[in-house]
């Protein structure tokens, strides 16, 4: 039996503190004198009037929530989000659409930061500050999922993510999970705050400084400015971006320890290392590849490469160059990287680094196996067994998202896109980065889309923000039969 | 310990068996009155000069193939094969480079199909005899091993393949498959005089359908014609190959079962239920599709549509439409259908729907998993539990042979050819299929492409065709360490 009134419940507060936050719109959109904040006062409140009975007049105390709560709370919470995140935009008739308003939020809240805009420079600042602050709350709520509520469903193997979560088979939340959430908020919360003084600090005015962090820390890469981070050309602003595109793909946990100069932990971390050596490589070899093929300076073309490397695997999306004109290897190279992702436990969407170790070493055991079918070769990850039940979760997982992928190009395509862009529109938008390839490379945007391909992209993000299996589970009998 | 007698012999034999297939070309060649008989004659008595004295001089009995010995008999089998069948074309100046003849002996051993003949018509009919017969040799070779060697070598779940094959735990070949290859080679043979009958009677000369009877079988693809099986406008020869073709991606064993009138375990199977029932749903989605956009009558859009999912199912490579002009959505589901394949213990190249029903299966299966974690959910197919550590196999085969493609795909695309090209001609490669898409689509062929690039495809063909880890486990350290 499920029980509906937490979830409700979990709505109401949702609500409400989601208004809270439209409202902090309001002194942003003032200062520049913008007619918006009518928008952004009528959205908190519509927000806050729908969510607070929900939260007041349903007791809390006592009502357990178990596996089957977990999953509503979760896909509903995301949902419900990207119903009433379109209201700013709508009210202020800064997108004049419904579907045009879904994928906006959408993009924001799953941090994707695929963007139906053809001309951001026109909007009114408030909107773009909800836009903005709509990818930090992206962010913000998928860490405390991750840490509080994926491990209890079950979902990618997430088990293995968060070094301090509990096991697998626990069913109920672990109280010590508040305390670990709590300390990666603080991390988040003050890397923001850090990066947002660093851009003011290399001239962006506050306003582009506090829109910019946002978006980085939740590696979502929305930008206030037409041609993104390419926009500001202060060496400065995009090494300082890449530093903290880095840290936001990073597992928060690892950062926790590195900033308690626990470094020991930090490099026994087999993602950390993985994630590291594959971001200097990648960055290493395309940018080898430019300066070959025409790149005036090492020092650009190093910078350039970095830049859309940690870019794209840490899912974020801003551009300071269009790597769709490196070449054709370059180019696939940059497509499969769609598939990658960062770490687990950051804000980075995508497949994440730990699940294609776990192949990758699996696999790689297989030959050990077929050889010796009677030897037992365990996986090791970080010095520890990964258990077979794991394992196969996260090989199914990989197969699931490939799947996915496949039946939302298939769609797309259905619907007269042209081959690359059906694929690129829908590896972007499943591994919640924001370019593509074909015609949503890293200069276009998806404002051209027809409404149905909008909603369908919007959906295939939510699948891939929320893990596949969490939203997917819904569609299976096994969900609502009652035993 | 390697032991290496056997494995030389085992190439002997070979190499003599493929001497006197050779020189069953010279009657052809001569009816034709065409010069390249010499060029058969000397690569047989090559063939044969290199192969009689390991055949003779290495005593044969009671030398144990084991597993290390199967992986080498295969590969090496195979590879001698591309080796020496490159002789004809060399020696008749048909062919003039080194990587053109392995890539086109490559493409018929592997029953893939892919040519870089630009012009097929003017080769000399003895070559075009060869060309063909090299992967009907292919067919039946994969046949065997199917059911000699595979099982022996625990690669790729195909322990599940034939009904009658022994456990996946045994060490040693079974007394009754050298029963079981004879059945299997009958039905093989038997179907293809039958397609040559057949063609004959639709008006095809003797050399043309027994050209077209090999590569049929084989689901290999080649032509003697430039325009494929659309230079065979008549709906009768296209209807019986459609048939054919089906016939040749069925579980041979299935085929055995049916000829015997036990239709009840015809239809027991999982994946001849499903093989049939793809077929027909995608011919029927494909159909109504291009009768939507076009087409005049409803039996050519039928049978153009059946003939297209048909041979790219199977793996063959016949055409005789070219469905990269059928829309971006057809296009790419045939771009999908490359990693389909049809049914294993067939002469179908690819991952194989039998494949895909344990990931299909089990995904699902997944979702009860997460919901109860304490449960047992075992998958079935064809009414047994299937081993978990079979499953595992299974979808890890998939996921590397997905890592094959991109691979494959990345490096044809530094070196500097286009993005769906190279993802074309990677697919359909290692699905041994042979028409891709971008400028390897139906209507083109491999000509065009560097050495290297030819070289490195061939290498995918034969990866493809040998279940990936037949070959990869030879790059392992795990196969030369002696324990």
């Amino acid at each position: 039996m499920i029980n509906y009134w937490p979830v409700l419940r979990f709505l109401g507060i949702l609500l409400v503190l989601i208004g809270v936050m439209m409202w902090t719109g309001l002194p942003v959109s003032w200062s520049f004198g913008s007619s918006d904040w009518k928008a952004l006062l009528w959205s908190g409140l519509i927000c806050m009037g729908v969510g607070a009975p929900l939260w007041f007049f349903i007791a809390g105390d006592k009502m357990a929530i178990r596996k089957r709560e977990g999953y509503l709370i979760v896909t509903l919470g995301w949902l419900v989000l990207a119903i009433f995140g379109t209201l700013p935009y709508l009210l202020s008739g800064s997108l004049t659409t419904i579907p045009d308003a879904i994928f906006e939020v959408v993009s924001g809240i799953t941090t994707t930061g695929a963007s139906v805009y053809s001309d951001i420079e026109a909007q009114p600042e408030g909107i773009l500050y909800w836009r903005s602050l709509s990818q930090w709350i992206g962010g913000l709520g998928i860490i405390v999922f991750t840490v509080a509520i994926f491990p209890l469903l079950g979902i990618g193997g997430v088990e293995l993510f968060v070094a301090e979560s509990p096991g697998p088979t626990s069913d109920k939340l672990h109280p010590r999970i508040s305390e670990t959430a709590k300390r990666l908020w603080y991390i988040y919360v003050g890397l923001t705050i850090g990066l947002v003084v660093l851009l003011l600090l290399g001239g962006m005015t506050l306003y582009e400084s506090v829109n910019h962090a946002f978006t980085a820390m939740a590696t979502g890469g929305f930008s206030t400015r037409n041609a993104s981070v390419a926009a500001y050309p202060s060496p400065y602003i995009q090494y300082t971006l890449i530093v903290f595109m880095f840290l936001a793909g990073n597992n928060f946990t690892i950062t926790y320890f590195a900033l308690k100069r626990r470094f020991g932990r930090v490099w026994a971390s087999d993602e950390f290392r993985a994630y590291l050596f594959l971001t200097l490589a990648l960055s290493l070899v395309v940018a080898i590849n430019i300066k070959m093929s025409g790149y005036e300076s090492w020092e650009q073309a190093f910078r350039d490469a970095t830049f859309q490397v940690v870019s794209v695997m840490t899912t974020t999306g801003f551009i300071t160059a269009d790597y769709t004109q490196w070449g054709e290897g370059v180019t696939l190279l940059f497509f499969i990287l769609l598939f990658v992702g960062a770490c687990a436990g950051s804000t980075a969407g995508g497949i994440k680094i730990i699940r294609h170790l776990v192949f990758f070493k699996n696999s790689y055991l297989e030959f050990k196996r077929i050889l010796h079918p009677r030897a037992v070769v365990p996986l090791k990850l970080n010095g520890h067994n990964v258990s077979g039940r794991i394992i196969t979760h996260i090989i199914i997982f990989l197969l699931v998202y490939l799947l996915t992928f496949l039946g939302g190009s298939l769609v797309l395509a259905f619907m007269g896109i042209d081959f690359l862009t059906a694929i690129g529109a829908t590896a972007t938008c499943l591994g919640n980065i924001g370019p593509g390839i074909g015609e949503v490379g890293p200069v276009d945007n998806f404002s051209w889309l027809s409404g149905g391909a909008k909603l369908v992209l919007s959906f295939i993000m939510l699948l891939g923000r929320l893990e596949l299996f969490t939203i997917l589970v819904l569609f299976t009998p096994f969900f609502w039969k009652t035993n």
